[in-house]
C-alpha cells in the first residue's frame, strides 16, 4: 500500500518492471489461448488505417467473434505463429491488412475480467493486476476499495489507439508483445485539439501542422513509455495516451496482450455513477459545462462591444469561484 | 436624426460645441437659481476626498436639502459669488473644504428633469438637449424612442465623480462651469480594477501602480475630453468615465451644472426594466454571470488537477456560444 502510494502520489506516469502477474506471461501463447476452450464471444474492432481520425467517418467497424477466432486472426498477423498456415483460410472481416483490437468491456456494468474471463484471471494471480484470488498475494498496486473495472486489450501488430483521456486513474499491465504509449499532461488539453476525450490530432509522428498548428507547443513535451512483457504504466486521470502496439517485427512482432484496471480517484460520489469505460466526465464538470454553455449562449444575444465586455466579465466572474 | 446617427454611430465618444440650449447658459447664475422659487427637496452628496474609494468606507455622506440651500452652498465654494458673505452663515454639514454634489435622480421612476425642475427644463428649450417643449425645436441630438431619462447635475468646484461605466447611451451637456472628463473604452475593463460598475483605481492622475500593475496598460489609452458652456459630450455605453468639475480658479472658478439624458441603446426589452439611473446591466448578462458563477462552483468542488482541467474546458466551452 505504501508502494502504490508513491506511485501514485506525484501525479505523473510510473513504469514499474518485474510487475508480479503470475504464470500469464508464460502460458498466453496463441496456442495456449486457442485452445482454452474459452467460449466468451467478443465485440471486436477490425480496423483499417491504425487509428480512428475524429472528425471524419470512422474507418473501423465492429464485428462479433468468438474469442478463439479473434486469437486465430490476430496471431495469423504474427510472425512464426503456429496457427500461420491454418489461418490463411479466414477470410478478412473487410479487407487484407485490417487490425483487429479487442478491449473487453460490458455494457450494462464495468467491465470485470475476473467474470468475463474467469481462466485468464487465474493465470494472472497470484500477482498484483488483479484483486483477489488466492489470498497469499492480496496487495494490489492500486487502491483496492476505489476499483472501477478491468479490460483485456488484445490486439494485432501495429494497431494503434488514438490519443484521449480517462477520468479513472489506470494501470496498464502488458503480458504479452510490445506497446508504446505516448502520453501529455492535463494542461496540455489546449493544444490537443480534443472533441470530447479524444485529440483530433492523429499523427502524432508526423503531425500536420498546417491543420493543428498548435500542437507544436505541446509536440516536444510528450512522455513516452515502451512496455514489454512483465512491465506496467501508471496511466493517471486526465492524462493523454496515444497507445501503438508495436508493429510485426523479428524481435517484437507478436500480438499484444495486456490488462488494465481502472480505479477511482476522486470520492466515489464525484465520478459518475454511470461510468462503465472509466472515461466519463464527473458530473460536477458535466454541469459546469452546461451553464457555462446556457452563459455563452445568454450573452450571444447581445451585440457589440456588449457581447466581448460581458462576455469577459462573465468569465472572470466564473474563476473567481475557483 | 441623421446627425444624430452620425454622432453614435462610430461608438466613441463625440464632443459637441455650439450645442443649443435655450436661454439656460446666460440665465443660469447663483442669484437666478436661488432666487427662482424651486422648492424640490435635494438629496445631496456632501463629498469631503472629493471621490469615493470603492472598496473603502465611503468618504462622502447623504444630506436633504432644499434646492436654494444646495445652490448657496455650492456657490460659496466660488470666486466672486455674490453670496460669498452670506453664506459664511451656512455651517457646513461635515466639515470645512466639503464639497456638494446634486445627481438629480428619482428612487421610484428615472429621473425626468421635466417634471422635477419644469422651470428649468423651461430654460433649456428651444434647445436639442431635452425633448419636447415648444415644437418649434422638436430635434435632440439622441433617438427620442429611446429615451430614458435626463439628469440634473450640480457639483462645487473639484468634485470628482469616479471612473465608472453606465449601460445606457448618454449625452452630457454642460451648461455652466468647466468639466474634464477623462474615458476609457470598454475594452480597457480588464486593467480597471472594476468592481460593480466602478473602477477602483481612485487616482487616475497618479495612479497607484503598486496596487494597481495593470492600469499601465491603459493609462496612456484615455480619452480626454474638456467640456465649458455650451458643449456637450456623447458618451456611449459601457465606455468608463470619470468626472472632474473644475477647480475654483479665476477663469472657471464657478460651480459646474451640467443636464444629462440617457438612452437605450439596446433594443428595450434586453435592458432591465427597472433601471432607474441608467446603470443596471443586461439581465442577460446579469443571468449568465449567475450561471457562470455556479458553474464556477462546481468545478471548484473538484481537486488538482481535475479542476484546472475542467476549467479550461468549460471557459471554452461558454467562448464557444459567442
Amino acid at each position: 500500500e505504501e508502494f502504490a502510494e508513491l506511485v501514485t502520489s506525484r501525479g505523473e506516469p510510473v513504469i514499474l518492471t518485474g510487475m508480479p502477474m503470475g504464470k500469464a506471461s508464460a502460458l498466453w501463447t496463441p496456442d495456449y489461448l486457442t485452445s482454452s476452450g474459452i467460449e466468451t464471444d467478443t465485440t471486436v474492432v477490425v480496423d483499417l488505417a491504425g487509428h480512428r481520425k475524429p472528425g471524419t467517418r470512422r474507418n473501423f467497424t465492429f464485428r462479433k467473434m468468438t474469442f478463439g477466432e479473434l486469437i486465430q486472426r490476430v496471431s495469423s498477423n504474427c510472425a512464426g505463429s503456429a496457427e500461420e498456415a491454418n489461418n490463411k483460410s479466414l477470410s478478412p472481416v473487410v479487407s487484407f491488412g485490417e487490425k483487429y483490437y479487442l478491449r473487453s468491456v460490458a455494457h450494462k456494468a464495468p467491465a470485470d475480467l475476473s467474470c468475463m474471463f474467469p481462466s485468464l484471471a487465474a493465470d494472472l494471480r497470484p500477482g498484483m493486476v488483479l484483486p483477489g484470488g488466492t489470498g497469499e498475494c492480496s496487495h494490489t498496486l492500486w487502491p483496492r476499495d476505489a476499483y472501477h473495472s478491468s479490460v483485456l486489450r488484445i490486439a494485432s501488430p501495429g494497431t494503434a489507439l488514438w490519443t484521449h483521456y480517462d477520468t479513472h486513474d489506470n494501470l496498464l499491465a502488458q503480458v504479452r508483445g510490445r506497446k508504446t504509449v505516448t502520453l501529455w499532461a492535463p494542461d496540455a488539453e489546449p493544444f490537443l485539439y480534443v472533441e470530447g476525450s479524444s485529440s483530433r490530432v492523429d499523427d502524432i509522428v508526423v503531425p500536420d501542422l498546417t491543420r493543428f498548428p498548435l500542437f507544436s507547443e505541446v509536440s516536444d513535451k510528450r512522455w513516452v513509455a515502451s512496455l514489454g512483457p512483465g512491465e506496467a504504466l501508471y496511466i493517471p486521470a486526465l492524462w493523454f495516451h496515444h497507445v501503438l502496439s508495436h508493429p510485426k517485427c523479428p524481435e517484437f512482432g507478436d500480438m499484444s496482450i495486456a490488462v488494465n484496471v481502472f480505479w477511482r480517484c476522486l470520492p466515489e460520489q464525484e465520478h459518475d455513477a454511470g461510468d462503465l469505460y472509466g472515461n466519463k466526465d464527473p458530473p460536477a464538470a458535466r454541469q459546469a459545462s452546461e451553464l457555462a454553455a446556457r452563459a455563452g449562449a445568454a450573452i450571444s444575444q447581445l451585440p457589440e462591444p456588449h457581447k466581448s465586455f460581458y462576455a469577459r466579465r462573465t468569465i472572470k466572474r466564473l474563476a473567481e469561484q475557483l
